[in-house]
């Protein structure tokens, strides 16, 4: 179905465009549908760019901007002059699409493209849109959509319907409203087709339709319609007026950016980046994270320090350093990516913070055994050196059960603060169970070198 | 909108349900989405459920059916007889929906549920869903879709439509096919609304039209409609026959599971668990990683091991054995986590395994440069150990761009002999790491130690 976007292909667009052979170059875009040749953007020069989304038909081209990356169309954008913003782009969009693209421009730029949109309802559906926070329903909703009133005919409802539609790629359903525009319910276009001429919306539509708020978060938004496997959710104000509708495609974006960054974070990198982004970028969102690793490395440093004569008299006690600190992190990262992704899909269930505690308990009662036992009889027949061996084992685990219950206790205690419990996970929960596990490992030396030797 | 489901209320259900009070169980249910009815499985005893389930309307009762956990169900279904399984739940849900439960049941259950379905067509449907893959557009498409030939005019489209209808819940797409079943393309209903009734199908529908093959792999099915917008994707045949139709709703899963399983790989686990399974499934689910960490951590013993004699002499290079090993697994991590994600989201890019391992370089230098920079300031200023301030700095130069490469070049490479690349992340990265980024550091030692003593 799709071409091949082969570099060969790239190459051939790039020449057509730099010796301006437009027709060569508008013919290859035909087949492409505009994620495609968002797609390309990256191999073009800004130059060539500008010149092909000029050429394309402006509904298209308008499609392709929306399919940008956020921070190449913003590069895009600066180098255009309002009036080509708005004319070209702005005037060809649905509202969200719309308001999203506007939403990343600079105030004085703003303020230029909405004056030069031609038609003022739709610059009007903006500037409500731009009020309202990126991260709520309202920043989600767009405001097109089919609204009948409940005392219409079928009739009149077809031919309002047959209006409102010229604004919309695609009905997905009908909203019916009072007089005063509070949502009432939905219309299937199942039951219109269904229905004869003669029948009044009010009979037919139903009643039962979830909504949410313009200021519900956009997380639960994601979370309700994937629950209720709903293709689009209206948006009401706080007193039912229908504001909007929300339709799944952008719910999919929420959906997948959210557990992408659970585990960006949990990778211990900060800010969203691709591979494709700049090595300046990819250092910086890195960064943060590898300065408290560093800097939790010389806090361990110091711990360990403490210890140094027993190092010098007993220097296999270090062979087990990195076992110690390395079994300290897995067992603590698993158990907060458990809760973290519990949380993130809303399925921690009813039981409560105790019961989750005892049940991480078990599993890591269960888990120390075996691994300690494991790790008990390498050491008794391998290093026949008994201080060493019970230590070792004995220090795992403790070290285990220790690092289950901050890995659980943590992202718990994160969520509860409305901190992101993400935060939890990565090289901050890896840094903590090392400096916690080696002090517990030469502690437990100390003690267990007195009783064996 | 939807009642909290809070500890009184599934209390009081409980007692209704135990008491045989059925009229006020049914009306505790009546405002509960299928989906919110599912929730309260766990807090239910299977006879509660098995009697909850029988008493709610058939309809009802299968979509709570199809929102269970898969493994709820299979405990659920265990212990009905299968006539109830077909009449109470198989009759009443789409075709992908029953194939799905039916395909989790036992191989002689399955012939038996089977058998005893009503509708011939149905069972015919469900036995042809079977046969496909469970992870390929086959095994997750829907056979229900409305289905018009190109050569019908605008008033037999819509009879023929209201006939198919009765089978679906909601209509998205009107798919066109040829008298040979071939998909020719989509008629939308905004299309066959704004329609008069004498125009024929074949000169109002939009020929161009987006298609999987039933082979497809279910995340190129994700991603194809995740990168288009699409809310339904119709399959066909390799001979392009339309066989069926996936709504987005049920790729939302993919994604979500696909997002969940890398998370939960890199975390070290290696089913999908949540924090309500049992703590066996959960202690099952994560031991194998830790165990695999647990032998790194024994390898890279005997690897420190081979440094005896330099930890005796100069115990203060113990001290910063979990800053080099935490290092080398976090940078390691961070590179790994940006590859999974390009290929997981299919956005890496053109760019060549060798540029990607050049910027991977560029960025590593730059942050490996800040880093080593920073411990060694407070090295030398804090220890005045010469030989240990250039020993640790510059091992952890290099380290960082050993593991930084290495991060880099793993997942790409298993990726290549199509391994799931998000294995790389996680524990199994970090044991490699430690062990190389310590044998460097401990090497190191003795030749910065030889040159500073």
């Amino acid at each position: 179905m799709s071409t091949k976007l082969t570099r060969k292909y790239i190459d051939d667009l790039k020449s057509h465009l730099d010796e301006r052979n437009d027709s060569d170059a508008l013919a290859m875009m035909e087949e492409l549908h505009p994620a495609d040749i968002a797609g390309i953007y990256e191999s073009l020069s800004l130059e060539e760019a500008t010149h092909l989304y000029l050429l394309l038909d402006p509904e298209k081209a308008s499609d392709v901007l929306v399919e940008l990356e956020e921070d190449d169309r913003e590069a895009f954008l600066k180098a255009l002059p309002s009036e080509v913003i708005a004319s070209q782009f702005i005037d060809h969009m649905e509202s969200d699409d719309a308001a999203d693209v506007i939403g990343d421009l600079t105030e004085d730029k703003k303020q230029e493209v909405l004056l030069h949109i031609d038609d003022v309802e739709q610059a009007g559906d903006i500037v409500d849109l731009l009020s309202y926070d990126e991260d709520t329903a309202g920043g989600l909703m767009a405001k097109e959509l089919i609204r009948v009133n409940e005392n219409w005919g079928v009739a009149t409802c077809i031919r309002e319907m047959r209006k409102q539609a010229e604004d919309l790629d695609e009905i997905y359903y009908i909203y019916v409203v009072s007089d005063e525009n509070v949502l009432l319910g939905i219309l299937s276009l199942k039951a219109l087709l269904l229905a004869s001429a003669s029948t009044r919306v009010k009979d037919i539509y139903a009643a039962e339709v979830r909504s949410v708020q313009t200021d519900t978060d956009s997380e639960e938004v994601a979370q309700i319609m994937e629950k209720y496997d709903l293709i689009v959710l209206p948006v009401t104000d706080s007193i039912g007026r229908l504001m909007g509708r929300i339709t799944i495609d952008d719910v999919v974006d929420v959906i997948r950016d959210e557990a992408e960054k659970d585990y960006q974070l949990a990778s211990g990198i900060t800010t969203d980046v691709e591979t494709t982004d700049s090595p300046a970028r990819l250092s910086r969102a890195r960064l943060p994270w590898l300065i408290i690793g560093l800097l939790g490395g010389i806090v361990v440093a110091a711990v360990i320090g403490r210890f140094e004569e027993d190092i010098q008299i007993n220097p296999e006690m270090a062979f087990f350093i990195p076992l110690i600190a390395a079994m300290a992190g897995n067992v603590g990262i698993q158990s907060s990516a458990i809760i973290v992704q519990g949380i993130a899909s809303n399925s921690l269930g009813l039981e409560s913070t105790y019961r989750k505690l005892g049940k991480e308990l078990i599993v890591s009662l269960m888990n120390g055994i075996i691994l300690s036992g494991i790790l008990f009889l390498y050491n008794y027949f391998i290093s026949h050196n008994l201080a060493l061996t019970f230590t070792v084992s004995t220090s795992l685990f403790v070290v285990i059960i220790f690092a289950a219950l901050f890995g659980t206790l943590i992202p718990l205690l994160l969520d509860r603060v409305k901190i992101d419990p993400a935060l939890a996970t990565g090289p901050f929960i890896t840094t903590m169970n090392d400096i916690m596990g080696l002090f517990i490992y030469f502690l437990m030396g100390r003690i267990l070198y007195d009783i064996f030797i």
